[in-house]
């Protein structure tokens, strides 16, 4: 029964994926110029160092949750955000990696996009509030969505010539992730124990992926902002403005 | 200079407005047989009912933001929560007065669909943390929008044939309005000091006029299902189904 | 059955008011040189502000707590929040109308002493946590006690020789007591529905009434430090030493 | 300059101890009636559990306070928080042990007492609100006090005849101190940075080690209640009556 409930989120996930992999933006991605722009890669980090930056703090809340009363579940809330704890300084190492200049993030880090400011709030609130299996809903998709991107990554990171220095988020992340993915199966095995529990957990992996979809198309459009030069929060990643570009210009 | 930013403000909300009425589905609604269906208003409501319930409360809780020292603003948080207060029954009792079912709201209440969810996550987050201004944002344009809706509701309660009972939701909102609209306008000038207020104040804003009409479609959406007889966590308000459609089958 | 456990509350506490006014300390006050120095009253209103800066925010709280769902009791609960907000500025008013300089209170008052600061952590506690109805016993007694301490209040007045427009925190929240006392019985009487609730509310009650004697009690070993010239957290009140004092030295 | 306010705060710490044991209370205690006992020990347990359930959670939070910003402290926090996680079963357990009938804890544990309440309810306010440092003090002397207590806690374990397995809540801290107490000396050094930081630590030290002398006299005032048998919330511990005093009656 509660394998059923497993394979359906499993094939949930990999249908999202395919779906968003799917999107005409991201066929034309690798052979378009925007996959040699490292501005998009740059812009996308921008969104992560936000989002990094709470995860570790609203993964601890799901421990503290009064309705959270398993020994065994708060453990692996707490040992998990201790893990994550200081990830966002990933994403900032790797926006620096590259070149662009942040010497203070709190002043000189470009906003949280709309779809960033609802993933955060979103897990703020189930973290807190609710049924405390929630959060595993977001946990789960993002411990085991590695496969379902890395070869996206790959050819990215050939396209953009980014090497591992300026991928430490993404690569940490993806190689922890084999006994992470397991981890998370065995916990939600053993916490859902009701139809409303995968229910719940269900709702949560869906949401966050569809806005973790629309972060992607945030950036996106963001992206050609900067390209057409219009008025930008992210003007501080035109240094990174490719060669193939200045040339046109 | 507070003056250009508040017609700035005005303007942007204005300019919403006319693109959610002007959206295909929105045009087509009078004239559609959705426009004489009840089901779609009553899956409106349902979703009114779940953010009304968080409205008082994530109002008083900007009065607590430690970040928010203003006595004036304070009060004024705390009158309009008070004001709020159990709302969320007024869209329970339309909902009855049509002739849903509604025992127990806590357990017969269809769920809060994902927009709805976002934006309570969304405004609990920003009366809690950061700029106090943010919330502000919302409440400006929900109390300043029933001129570029209300049009549109006096169509839709004549095609849908509802009376005044079936909605006090809409009506209270809309009749305190005048008076809550310039109380809103004096305290967003007499609190909003700097450029970042502004700017902090004008993305809220944008944020949850954006969930709002998101909502919407998520409404036009599980009505779509509802018709088409697949399963649905709405399908309570199937008892409301209209004669012609009854006819069809 | 409820008439019975609200004269027991009523009993509670004035016993307890009984006990602390006949305590030697406070029995010897009007007679002695403490009775004349203002120095106590002002060490006094400085923890007045400390805890009054909270109330208005801890007392909202208890309606956001999710544990309270009777629109009845929110509503108490919102109205009190917004009379009480900014009454921190009275007690500020009093001192300066003394003659104590306080430009920043951020910066130059005194600290809340630790009776004051547990008695700000159990309310906001209390207020967000388990039984919704326990602030109204902190409520009750402070509403009801004026009857009790109003007879020591003059005398100090006269012995120390205090004029209204530095008494406003006392004399603006004696007055209007009366009506209050009576509503906060009437919500007592809706709201407490079983044993549990007055057990609740009872001990709080106690809870509240005893740290306020120890605030009292660590207000006079404060003035004492003050006396003997010992290091103290409350030396800008010396600016209030009395003339006798002054002859002595 | 940290060396000297490290050792001041050892200092108090000793001396707050020193008082604590020296009062007429715990010296005739091992020699009185009182010291063969178990009921005094059971109740004492009983606070443990309500203090112990919460520690882990409000350890975790100050990994979350928006003012901890510093990396290593988070970290600190929540591996404590994970190491503190499930405590309170250490104490239901030696409840157990010694005969004691708990079968749902939330239903058969006796209540909080008052101090107890107050330790909480601070612990969960200097967590969440203020300078994070703040709940290094009650970690601090917490993590070095067996030096302190051990000598009594020998003496009692013989006098009432309690083995190990009913004192796992208190030798499994005692154990694991020595690590401990480095640790947080480490992170004390590490984090406290200006005169106001290691004041803040030492308020909060001196709050709740006084506290937690109130709780020790508030289970002897319970005790005494017991023994002569006036109404209490305790008397499930009646089961450890001890021999003598049956006979006696």
């Amino acid at each position: 029964m509660k394998d059923l409930h497993l394979q359906a989120l499993k094939d949930m996930i990999a249908s999202k994926w395919e779906n968003i992999l799917e999107q005409p933006q991201a066929l034309q991605f690798a052979n378009s110029l925007m996959g040699k722009d490292r501005r998009v890669y740059a812009l996308y980090l921008t969104q992560v160092y936000h989002y990094a930056f709470h995860t570790a703090r609203n993964q601890a809340l799901v421990a503290v949750n009064p309705n959270n009363t398993d020994i065994h579940y708060m453990q692996f809330c707490l040992e998990h955000a201790l893990e994550e704890t200081g990830h966002e300084l990933m994403a900032l190492h790797d926006l620096r990696s590259m070149g662009v200049v942040i010497n203070d993030p709190e002043k000189d880090m470009p906003p949280a996009l709309p779809p960033t400011q609802l993933l955060i709030a979103y897990l703020y609130r189930i973290a807190t509030h609710g049924n405390p299996v929630q959060r595993l809903g977001y946990r789960f998709w993002a411990e085991t969505s590695y496969d379902h991107i890395r070869g996206f990554m790959d050819k990215l990171s050939t396209s953009m010539q980014l090497d591992k220095k300026q991928m430490t988020f993404f690569y940490s992340h993806s190689s922890i992730d084999d006994k992470h993915a397991k981890d998370v199966e065995k916990i939600l095995l053993h916490i859902c124990k009701t139809e409303e529990d995968w229910e719940a957990v269900t709702r949560s992996a869906i949401i966050t992926l569809d806005l973790t979809h629309q972060i992607l198309k945030a950036v996106i459009d963001e992206y050609e902002k900067l390209v057409r030069d219009k008025p930008s929060d992210f003007s501080i990643l035109h240094s990174l403005r490719p060669v193939f570009e200045k040339n046109q210009v």
